[in-house]
């Protein structure tokens, strides 16, 4: 293995002029083609998600309701699945992206801890039986199993439901023109033509001979969305330009295919124990993954041009959010 | 069976002065109590749901997505569980409350789509096998028989989220505050201390032994709380008061009451085909219902005491929405 400077570390593009955590090395691959690895240098992203996971979590803490009354069951279960010791990758987003133009910290969590109650219910229903049938979530019993599948259909639907009142309650902004257009763009990306449409669509992929292009599409509804949204709000919450909107949305595209493509890789080459849920499933369902149908290596290779590509979309910003600068890469090496 | 003219008709409150649709009889019940009848009599009522119904359903053909793309299943089975020939009650009480402030009827049809959407959402996961388990809905195969369990909870969860795309999109109101407003209290309403705190109580409501508080306390979660915020985002909508919105909200609680209370006795005394449902599930089921502690006859009185008290809170709007008053009284007979 030959470990060698590269001359494409995204966050060249950053403007971070320290060099400190700017060594980035090329690891020769099985196959040949030389690839990029952040696993060692990026040692501020680590810290960054810790950060933020935590500031989320106070706010969950705070926000979802306290076990009481005779639907405490749906209280315990929501609460449940959200503290799962998930990695608060969408929370991050939020957080990072709203540095970018100045919002107060406190607003950004609120909305953080929105996006994170939304992405729980999307994992507490694709695990139900008929469903994805998952017993497994984040080395857990996943919420059905833990309680029952009443209880996680209810429980999934009060964590969609109260991601919209936090978006809509005073305390997450005071310009009502402000929380309006976190509700309706967090809406549109969770709904049938965003998230829902992807997991309808992926629900059907093992019935279809999909090719690349229906892949990406379907993995840019099911997970992008979420991406896209949580990037955008940093831009919402500031009040900054349709202009910012729309680049913020563009490196969450690309950061959030690499997501997806790193995951998959994941379910080829990785453990439960590692990953915290099953592994092997794509290939036991007959799913189509871009990991399929280019191979392990040229999967990667496609994921690293994303990662690029996401860095350099942030270069307008300098150096305001190096950690979003570097999540892409960050993401090739990751292990759950 | 004597009918006479009754002196506590509640429509006498609404300020309604022409006399018509006015005539109110006390029908002698086979226990000898009299009770109220208003069958024959609210002409006008029926017109004014059938308006109403043709008003959201052309709202919700416009707003529904049209099928289309890899994930067109789910946007069939959101059309199809919405168009299922439901009474609309809910968009007639916004569409109606909304008359009271002076609020113009695109706006509110728009509300009243949302509610209605919210509504089906709610039925399409009530009746998956996990919850309920109902094979037939509106004399129709439920979502989850008509296409399978996974598309109905994807169509249930795309609906809700639709619900609150609705209302922050700006043809809903120019007021982001009205429109930020009404996303805050349909989440209250529909949350886990709301609606879906109800059926999370509900379905546990067979293991234990519940007495009439539990029971209203139940029912006003489950069913009222969308009633409530029905009745009350006419008030948002036309910018009323808070005394206005507490007015609505207090009006829908006991009207909210009078419908569970009739579809309670529905289940004891109807049949499938007048209902469109299976009946005789609650005894089944071994639930808890006001029927069952107070007795067909109790049950029914206490119905008629609470309609006449919904109608009078009505008495400050004098005859600007005369169906509103007329309501409860008309659904202690409804068939369906």
């Amino acid at each position: 293995m030959v470990l060698s400077k590269s001359r494409n570390y995204p966050c060249m593009f950053c403007g971070n002029e320290t060099g400190r955590s700017h060594g980035v090395f090329m690891v020769g691959s099985n196959s040949g083609a030389p690839r990029m690895s952040a696993r060692t240098q990026s040692l501020s992203l680590p810290t960054a998600l810790r950060d933020a996971s935590r500031t989320v979590d106070e706010m969950l803490e705070s926000i979802l309701p306290a076990p009481h009354g005779l639907q405490a069951r749906v209280h315990e279960a929501m609460r449940y699945a959200t503290f799962a010791g998930g990695k608060r990758l969408r929370p991050f987003l939020v957080l990072s992206a709203a540095k970018l133009f100045g919002v107060a910290p406190a607003r950004a969590a609120r909305v953080a801890a929105a996006i994170e109650v939304l992405h729980t219910y999307s994992l507490v229903h694709d695990d139900l039986p008929c469903m994805d049938d998952d017993d497994l979530r984040r080395g857990r019993p996943t919420t059905h199993i833990a309680f029952d599948e009443m209880t996680a259909v209810l429980a999934g639907d009060a964590l969609l439901t109260i991601a919209f009142e936090i978006l809509a309650r005073p305390e997450t902004h005071s310009s009502a023109e402000v929380r309006s257009a976190l509700v309706l763009r967090l809406a549109e990306a969770a709904g049938s033509n965003g998230m829902i449409g992807g997991q309808m669509i992926d629900m059907q992929a093992g019935q279809n001979a999909f090719g690349s292009d229906e892949i990406i599409h379907l993995q840019r509804l099911k997970t992008g969305q979420l991406f896209e949204f949580s990037c955008e709000a940093g831009a919402i919450l500031g009040q900054a330009k349709q202009e910012d909107r729309d680049r913020l949305r563009s490196y969450a595209r690309d950061m959030g295919l690499v997501f997806q493509i790193t995951d998959d890789l994941l379910d080829v080459t990785s453990t439960a124990e590692k990953t915290g849920k099953a592994v092997g499933k794509d290939k036991e369902q007959g799913k189509a993954t871009l990991v399929a149908i280019m191979g392990i290596d040229g999967a990667r290779a496609e994921a690293e041009k994303l990662a690029r590509r996401a860095s350099a979309t942030l270069a307008p910003y300098g150096n305001a959010a190096p950690e979003l600068c570097e999540l892409p890469l960050y993401l090739l090496d990751r292990e759950s």
